[in-house]
């Protein structure tokens, strides 16, 4: 992949601001999704990072996705637990409010929950968290969207419903743990890039809807479509589907709002909730707790010795660091459509 | 299995509470505790049901395990989240204070959690769930054992942690969903079966000490002992690997009690996370929504047409049932075993 030259987070960030404000963002808005999305960049998630900025900026143009920060709606507020209905507004900036709400309730009583429903696109449930362990809080986001159906129920042949990622950030000593897995065995997103490269699957993770096991992305994208098995593949399947299930509850079930109403638009439930280590054994006790641990796991001999051990988020935090150090290098595509979006807005490029 | 005759559901209750009471147990405490463990043999948890009696009775015989309500210590409390300290208090009775405490906060502000540290043996998570849907609330059970390290992470060789498993309970507008999976890919008690059954696993989901993934359980039982692979095995066991260590930090983190404190009595930490939908989008949109996803689910065809799809929980709530209906059968050894206890104890059998 042809990688740009390196641009500073400043640089970039406040390019970004700029193109969503003049697509018709609040400034508040534009500020918080160019956070999420740069974040998702920095933490080497490409295809949840500054690749997002063009396709936001094309469904606000298209007025599907809206962009003032008035158009999110608190539906309820119990102080510690909330309901958000995003009517489509820029899924990032929806599920960083709902944090935030979460995060008082958690600071006030010791935990907080807020939900959303109808989100647009949030991108990658990695990207939120680290504010909150960098104030010591444990924050998890769960997500499903009722208006796609592409993973089976485990003995199932046909797609019922969505990867169903769990995401968590859990403060250590050092640096936060951050983990953020679907339920199911791949994503689409996978699947989608084996197609276009021609390729097949690194696993058989593919039921055809004939209810044949399948490394081939055709007979997911087939007429009647095939599905992605559930974490846990054919022999265990059921825990995955079992923490699926779970995730469609937490969100789309609480949320009001899920599969029931045949949604047609693109739309995320998503669900956060933030606990504070303060109102149980305390941060210190916690802090050692979860450092003891990652030290225990590290130093667990590693099956490949080319290969050690890590800890989730590792990898992405050292990219970060990185990114940060020396700058962040774009693909070529993502600087072309990015300044593609510039000229489209009349603004200057990213040179 | 040899079978014994059927015995009402009451007449069981009487004979175990009997038991707990006189091998000292309060009788709040015995209560608790018999509901518990025979709402797990109820649901077919055969290893977690009525033949956990004797050896919790032989616990507290020895004095490892208590039996007192005010041995429970309630360490911190702000109205919606809340620490206990076992003590090694029988660990349905910590684990069901616990829900209890949760279920306040949750039907007070939407959300509730308590976490319990040093719970003695706390049976089947699936067990404790039902009462909580029957009243339209989420439940949700994590658990780990500090003491015990029995699973490794992802690319590592070495027993680190726990199976580690998360339970919910999830209101329907019919039966409820009762999910109870760990983050391994196989319990300790499974490994130990196919021991004793002199028998190979059926999938090789064990790690030998030099790093050959095996079916023998004696590449588990070992010195040094071998592990077992988190769910997702050799391809996908990052995520397992993940969730898993998202239940130490919920659990033992949180409570303060961890593996840096090198407990060497088996004792767990459970933390129990109670939600009430009327707080989001309601307890009727909830269950409208969770009993569509269940249609859906129960209509999807099945690869193995003699093996349709099934809910979570749908099995053991189908035994339960009929066990409710036409008695419930012990096998003889557990029959054997709590006689052995009443003898012991200079109670009259259960013929």
């Amino acid at each position: 992949m042809t990688q740009t030259k390196r641009y500073t987070s400043p640089t970039l960030t406040a390019f970004v601001e700029q193109l969503f404000e003049k697509a018709g963002a609040d400034t508040e808005v534009a500020q918080v999704v160019t956070r999420v999305l740069l974040e998702g960049e920095l933490l080497g998630h490409r295809t949840h990072g500054l690749n997002l900025v063009s396709r936001y900026i094309d469904g606000m143009l298209s007025g599907q996705v809206k962009a003032r920060a008035e158009t999110l709606e608190q539906v309820s507020d119990s102080g510690i637990s909330s309901l958000f209905d995003g009517h489509y507004v820029l899924g990032p900036y929806c599920v960083s409010r709902a944090l935030d709400s979460a995060a008082k309730g958690a600071t006030a009583q010791g935990i907080g929950i807020a939900v959303v429903r109808r989100a647009a696109h949030i991108g990658c449930l990695a990207a939120y968290l680290k504010p909150f362990t960098d104030r010591g809080l444990i924050a998890m986001v769960y997500s499903s969207d009722p208006s796609v159906g592409v993973v089976c129920a485990h003995g199932g042949i046909d797609p019922i419903y969505t990867p169903n990622p769990i995401a968590a950030g859990i403060p250590t000593r050092g640096a936060p743990i951050l983990l953020d897995v679907s339920m199911s065995t791949v994503t689409l997103a996978l699947v989608g890039q084996c197609r276009d490269a021609g390729s097949n699957l690194p696993h058989p993770v593919l039921m055809s809807n004939e209810g044949q096991v399948s490394d081939a992305p055709a007979d997911f994208f087939s007429t009647p479509p095939g599905s992605i098995l559930p974490l846990g593949g054919q022999t265990f399947g059921h825990k995955g589907f079992a923490l699926a299930i779970l995730v469609e509850a937490l969100t789309s079930g609480l949320a009001g709002h899920g599969r029931k109403d045949g949604p047609e638009q693109w739309g995320a439930s998503a669900t956060t909730v933030v606990i504070d280590p303060r109102f149980f054994g305390g941060l210190e006790a916690f802090t050692d707790e979860t450092s003891f641990l990652s030290k225990l796991i590290l130093g667990s001999r590693a099956v490949d010795p080319q290969r050690p051990v890590r800890l989730p988020g590792q990898a992405g935090l050292k990219l970060r660091e990185q990114a940060l150090d020396e700058g962040v290098g774009l693909s070529q595509k993502v600087l072309d459509d990015l300044n593609q979006t510039a000229a489209q807005l009349q603004l200057p490029a990213l040179t």
